[in-house]
Parts: structure tokens; C-alpha cells; sequence
């Protein structure tokens, strides 16, 4: 787990092959797709995550592009208003323990929340990006208020009020004008 | 130093005394006077504040309403591109340790960023504590993905770009329409 967790922080998900990981913790790599089925359930077991959000962002049908927006606000506080909010109190401070906890979170935001959103609402790769990366800061911020430092009246809000004031902001990052980077 | 967390954590700046805080710590109170020559300072110190926000968003002529969110994204980009940045990392993280490091964290902000900014703009205090609350979910998603996830292109990406995406969300928040809490 040491190995996997150092070397997807060092490399990201993409380039960091099951095998690399099995040759850097000397083990056969056969081993490693028998405990953990694929290289993305190592990840999520790698990260400590409680859940996946991508699976939980995942619908029967599938949203609207003006709804992703509240979907997503929605998605973040049933997870964290969860039992599972406590691991996510967990995985937000592992980032402040350093660059290899910093890192890992980081691919798990972007990899199993920023991108499958983005992919289908802008297909411009640099604008996604850009967008993600505020989104983001709308989301991460939403738990650390809510969850964390708990300010109220925004730490026990019902789910409909922060659903009316955020979702906009974050749909305006997500499909509105953000200007465009560097 | 011990005696005032807790104190502050427990009940909050407003109804805290220096007095409570000298019976606690089994002192007198003039020496806690004349070591931190205020309540303030105290608190500030208490904290372990590596600066006070209250200080960097007071301006020789008053900020329009209008501006209030592009000066605070601006105050925060400053002092957090800052040596005082790296402080800033640490006192974020002081929020993750338990109840009295969140409480501590939660009426500094309170005390020195939102009151003094919604004062001037809210005169509903219901409405006042619901967008400072709301603020404070920009702003510290900002800090938290800008500074410590470090994702990108928010990551690195110049103070004029931030602004122009950000200030405006933010400046929704303490002037826009927002609903009303409960």
C-alpha cells in the first residue's frame, strides 16, 4: 500500500502501472490484481477513500448539462452527511500532511470527480481544466465550512437552502464565463 | 497561552475576559496585559495567526459595496502568496486536529474577515452570518485548492485571472440574491 500510494503520488493514475507498484513493493503483480480486482480499487484503497464519488455522481439517466451543478452539491452533501463524512474529515486532512498525501488527493479530485463531470460539459482539454480546478474550490470549500470549521448557519443548513445558493456558483464555474487561462 | 484557547475555543471571543483567562491559567491578569497588550492580541496570538486579515483588508479610503469581492480575493491571494502563506497552511490544518483547533480557527474568521467586511454591507444579521458563512466557503476552497491541494491550472494561475473568475461568485455571496437561511 506504501508503494502504491508513493508511487501514484509521484507519477499520477495514468502512468503508474500495477507492475511498477509490484516491482517497487517486490511482490508479483498477479498478487496485487487478486486483492484489489484492478488498478482503480488500488487507487481508491491507496487514497483511504470512503466511497466513490464517481460512482455516486454516476445516474440511471444522465443529468443535464445545467444541472451538474446541483447534482454535484447535492452528491457532496448526501457523502458527507453520511457515516462516510468522517473518512472524508480524514482524506481532506491527509492533504495537509504533505506532498505525497497533497498529491494523491489531488488525482482522486480530479480522476473520480473534476474529469467525468467535465468531459461532458467542456470539450475544450484546457478549459475543463480550468473549470475543474474551480469547481473545485466551490466544492472543497463547501466541506470545509460545512464539515470542518463548521460556520454557521451554513454547517446545518437543510440540503435544499445550500443547494439554492451554492449550485448556481458552482454551475457558473462549471458552464458560465471564467475567462480563460494563462 | 494553553488557558486562552481554551477559553476562546469554549466560549467564543466576545464573552471571553482576559480575567477568566489569568483565573484559568493561575495568573494575574495585569501580566497578561502587559505581555499581550490587548484582548485582541491575545486572541491573535492564541491562534497562532501569522497575521491579522482584519489589518491587510482595512484601506486608507472605504471599498465600494460593489468591490468588497474582488478586494477580499485579492487580500487573500496576497497574503497567502505571502511568506505568511506557509503559516497559513498550518493554521488551516489546526482546524483538522479537533473541536478546540476548529472553534479556535472558526472565530478567527469570523472575528477578523466576515464581521468586519458584512458589517458595512448586511444590516439583517440573520442575512449578515448567512453570506459570511457562504463567503467563507469561496474563500477557503480557494486557499485549500490554490495552496495546499495545489491543483491546477487555480494552482498557479496569475492574481488578475483568479480574480476575474472568482471575485464575482464571491462577490454574489455578500450582495447578491442568496435566499434566506431556516
Amino acid at each position: 500500500m506504501a508503494a502504491a500510494r508513493e508511487a501514484f503520488a509521484e507519477n499520477g493514475f495514468e502512468t503508474t502501472t500495477v507492475r511498477a507498484i509490484a516491482a517497487r513493493a517486490q511482490v508479483d503483480p498477479a498478487m496485487i490484481n487478486h486483492y484489489f480486482g484492478s488498478k482503480e480499487k488500488l487507487f481508491l484503497a491507496a487514497v483511504d477513500a470512503p466511497l466513490d464519488p464517481h460512482d455516486l455522481l454516476e445516474t440511471a439517466e444522465p443529468v443535464l448539462p445545467e444541472d451538474v451543478g446541483e447534482h454535484m452539491v447535492r452528491t457532496l452533501l448526501r457523502a458527507w452527511d453520511s457515516p462516510a463524512g468522517v473518512a472524508g474529515q480524514a482524506l481532506l486532512r491527509s492533504a495537509f500532511r504533505g506532498p505525497t498525501g497533497a498529491a494523491l488527493l489531488r488525482e482522486f479530485i480530479d480522476l473520480r470527480i473534476l474529469r467525468p463531470m467535465l468531459d461532458r460539459l467542456e470539450p475544450d482539454p484546457v478549459m475543463a481544466r480550468w473549470r475543474g480546478s474551480l469547481a473545485a474550490s466551490q466544492l472543497g470549500g463547501l466541506a470545509l465550512v460545512r464539515y470542518v470549521l463548521r460556520i454557521e448557519p451554513l454547517a446545518s443548513a437543510p440540503t435544499e437552502q445550500v443547494v439554492a445558493a451554492v449550485a448556481p456558483q458552482l454551475q457558473h464555474y462549471l458552464t458560465g464565463e471564467v475567462g480563460r487561462p494563462g
